[in-house]
């Protein structure tokens, strides 16, 4: 099977919104009148991002999941994306589960392959996603990462850790019961990008980021980009640990049998949750449930923005922790 | 040096044009009213698209200069671009000659870096380019692959085969005299992309496509998109291999040694040229050579678009030659 033939069997779709989609040099895409493109980029790498054996079906939703989560973290309405694949062989059973992974997830939220490129090469893929963004008297709505003022509030959607718990059992440095490796590997595997909450958070919240490496460090990006600092109440959030919410939380609790310490870096540096965590005024606290129950998600509130710098942690008694959880980095 | 460090040290520049640049879960960028947004994405592979040894910078060159070939072609004025760079490793020297590849072509063309990604992995370089195209009266100025009409005059735009013959010499198939393969070098190693050519024939060209893989193969995809036929001057197509067009190129001709059929499969099936092939009526002759002498790039009539399908390859006595010449293709 040629490199044309690979992508007319399995990725090439009639246009819907697009000018033009796959075919030519390039696609043309005309931004409704008013609104603003929001671009992001992501790429995936074996051994990194995933591994060997993961099934191609998951991996195409993974890597459309982890850009539809940047649009999300921006207010962005998904709109289309491009993809360019290096693949070590043209292997039709993978490419066929890979393109069902990906276009389920796309057709979901109605966002369309409009172009990209294929190559032999180690396995890598690369999406460009795009979104849409109203642009209202001037003044866009895109949620930034610049927008956190002192005395917000500070919330984090779903469920944190489960994507690190099936990773360190990946890792063989943890097992779990069989119901629960279960569902952290879907969590894992199958990320939940929050576009709807994304959507029904601009013009409520102040400043939002996706945690892809892990809330200490995401956060961190919030308070550069925002020049100020954050308390967290961390027993707050334990109780996002996806299996600390479960029923049976406590049978839970024993069966895994972690350090408090270990529980505390999970919920503070686990990574790969694709939740999004964003701060807004304490005026909006009800905009703020509201949009949670209209999108669906639940949402958290778990800290406050301050006005001095640096990132305090704080215990059920308010007293501080150490702050030392570090967020995943590729080359550190 | 840690991620966030690295892009920040190579990548990270004030925002110029868009909306909001790197540093952010989205860059934002707005089109002009009345303007399509024309987007391409190539990746970059080692041992596939180059070799290990290669200059950074001029890798950082070509990874960009690809995409903007792709803009060329289809008409429109670059504006943005994103990259997404796997790395074996941080290495310091390698990512700021890399840098100044890309953003010496980047400046030349004004189009701005806004986003992107990093992670560690087998060497892996993908960029999307955005460019933008007017729509006047609802018709958007973009040159398309579908547009040849039967009647049409063939073009090439510069010289072919250098690419071709650099490779050659790099896998040991050929010599070539020092200063030959200095040139030949260049052309596959810092392509320039027709960006000047591509904006002068909007209007003009009825269907355009660069030449990435070769030229029979790309010319098919006019063919099979506009639905048509061709008939290719193959001597005169031989006229535009690069080191025939040099002064001295019957003493070149004597010291490269390759055979009629050598020559012809260089201008057939070359690849890697980033020459841009295009079609337009006989009544923009005129037009056509203003376009090439405004945008200071060489244009060659080659041949005619036919109604009857299928592609003609004839000699200088108007004689069939063979058209059994394949261009690249990753997976064949």
């Amino acid at each position: 099977m040629g490199e044309f033939d690979l992508i007319a069997r399995y990725f090439k779709r009639p246009a819907r919104r697009a000018a033009l989609g796959i075919g030519d040099d390039c696609a043309l895409l005309q931004p409704a009148p008013g609104t603003q493109l929001a671009i992001s980029c992501d790429m995936l790498v074996q051994d990194r991002h995933f591994f060997a054996g993961v099934s191609p079906h998951s991996l195409g939703h993974k890597a459309l999941a982890v850009n539809l989560s940047d649009l999300a973290a921006c207010g962005a309405k998904p709109l289309a994306f491009t993809l360019a694949l290096a693949l070590p062989e043209a292997n039709e059973p993978w490419l066929a589960a890979f393109a069902q992974g990906l276009f389920e997830l796309a057709d979901a939220h109605d966002c369309e392959l409009i172009g990209g490129d294929t190559t032999a090469g180690p396995l890598n893929i690369c999406i460009t996603v795009f979104g849409e963004v109203p642009v209202v008297d001037g003044r866009s709505l895109a949620l930034l990462r610049s927008g956190a003022r002192a005395g917000d509030d500070l919330y984090v959607s779903g469920t944190l850790g489960d994507a690190r718990l099936a990773l360190n059992v990946q890792q063989g440095k943890l097992t779990l019961p069989a119901h629960l490796l279960t569902a952290a590997r879907e969590r894992l595997e199958r990320p939940t990008p929050r576009v709807g909450l994304g959507l029904a958070l601009r013009g409520i919240a102040s400043a939002a980021i996706d945690l892809s490496d892990g809330l200490m460090g995401d956060l961190g990006h919030i308070l550069e980009c925002s020049q100020i600092g954050a308390t967290v109440q961390v027993d707050r959030l334990l109780q996002c640990v996806a299996c600390r919410t479960k029923p049976g939380s406590a049978e839970i609790e024993t069966a895994i049998n972690l350090s408090e310490e270990q529980w505390r870096t999970l919920a503070l540096a686990g990574g790969d949750d694709y939740e999004l965590l964003f701060t807004a005024s304490p005026s909006q606290r009800a905009a703020v449930a509201h949009a949670a129950q209209t999108s669906r998600t639940p949402v958290h509130l778990v800290g406050q923005i301050n006005a001095s710098p640096g990132l305090r942690l704080l215990d059920a008694q308010g007293r501080a922790l150490p702050a030392h959880y570090a967020s995943f980095d590729h080359f550190a």
